[in-house]
């Protein structure tokens, strides 16, 4: 028996944790990826990386020692997913990229992904499998809800309330003290200013040809 | 007689410089923060931070060998406690995070603060107790003025020029060659194109709902 | 007859690149910018630059070791240069600062600059000559055309196709897929939520005074 980290989905956000894993090694950290769990079992054909199929999520068996790496993006998918795989038993790895910052009184939860050039603050708390991508970051006193994403280049600023499943796409910022509901998207570029609610859109006014 | 590095202010801000510092001690430098002078004995009361009180901004007497951290935000504030406290013949301290980069060619004053992956461009001169937080960036050439600060994510571009104590919000950008004015207020996200007067308040429009 | 390595163009941006040469010397990797090639002999007058002038760039002779690092920003007029460099049978550098995160599936053209805490994801193609300023990000499968150039906090997110020679300004974002044409500007805080044509311009609102 020995041990496993697997893929869960294997689109492109897998493949950049394959790269991020990767980068761990470089730390002389002994950790590889050991292959991906799809329904696709073709989801890296023609792309450069060694990594075996596995088989389906749903047919996924528990082994002891395995570590599953959520590589899915979306939030109330990584949600169900997650919950059905916990149903199994499952275990889940968190990914901290060697480039970024984590204060040592931040909270992570369990399987939370931390990309390249990325920082948490002090004092805040993240939620179980939460995803932050590069250069984004979470501000002090922070509580961002499990199964949230955030895209590159986020702001969340100080003491932002956050609650599950909410999307942040790239460069979304959130000014101090606002809360985001439950499953709410935040669109690319916005800027929060006051609270939203559960399952509220907000989006940014796009760039204009001259 | 022992040298101490004392945080002025126990907000927010200091319990992530005391992280910060942290980081350093990771580089086996020996720093650590000796104690808080804030208005509030109990400033760090339900957080994990073993930072003693050692009284009120005010009272603080200077000791041989002490170094001040300045953790007050507002430009305005900051300006009046470093005359006060220098007028004392206090000493304060800079803080660079480990993964910030300063351009060799740069110029800092003193007392100023650097961020996690914040960077400082060429021949770039940033004015005392100036502070510049995580992922921002001073442009080559720029002048920033004493007292002044940076949240999260700002761009001042190459050239510009910013008088003393302006405060720039979450990701506001200023173009090249641009000037700021004294005591200037730029809004998260703003997109400051021309040069703003001093005492002047700039805001970008926030997200809508859709 | 040794290695030389040499600016071509000496304005701020190749200030910036003496500096980020300078961040690789501490990794002991010994390398320095041996000269600079500009029409203006005395370009680093008055500044802090021990970099002795070469001559015009037009009277560059090609050196057997010698390698050219381009310190020209405008797309356009860097293609042209490197093209009469080319046909001379000059070779080009490239640029990684140490603290930029470069996946190893990506690829990487001739003659790259990556500037401090940038980073280039999963699987992505970069074109020769491509310049990528600090805290800027360049996205899963992206291909970004040769010759162009991010300022700094751009986010090209995942699948974004440019052409030759696109210009981005500070923190221009463009959103998944979208296709820009060759030598498209995208204004500073510009977030493309369409495909843009070659030669056109893309705008954000600047910010209002309150």
């Amino acid at each position: 028996m020995t041990s496993r980290l697997i893929l869960v989905g294997c689109g492109a956000f897998a493949r950049e944790l394959i790269n991020w894993v990767d980068d761990l090694v470089d730390l002389n950290k002994s950790i590889r990826v050991s292959g991906f769990l799809d329904e696709n079992p073709k989801a890296l054909d023609g792309f450069p990386y060694a990594v075996p199929y596995m088989g389906a999520i749903s047919g996924y068996e528990t082994q002891p020692g395995d570590k599953l790496l959520m590589a899915i993006g979306d939030p109330k998918a990584k949600k169900a997913m997650y919950e059905d795989l916990k149903a199994k038993g499952a275990s889940f790895a968190s990914l901290i990229h060697p480039s970024a910052v984590i204060a040592k009184t931040a909270t992570l939860g369990d399987g939370v992904i931390v990309c390249p050039q990325a920082f948490v603050s002090a004092d805040a708390v993240v939620g179980d499998l939460c995803a932050i991508n590069g250069n984004s970051s979470v501000g002090h006193d922070v509580h961002l809800g499990s199964f949230s994403t955030l895209s590159s280049h986020v702001d969340l600023t100080g003491w932002v309330q956050v609650e599950e499943c909410a999307f942040f796409g790239s460069g979304a910022r959130v000014l101090p003290k606002v809360k985001i509901g439950a499953n709410a998207r935040i669109g690319a570029g916005a800027i929060v200013m006051r609270s939203v609610p559960a399952d509220t859109i907000m989006y940014a006014r796009p760039a204009k040809r001259l």
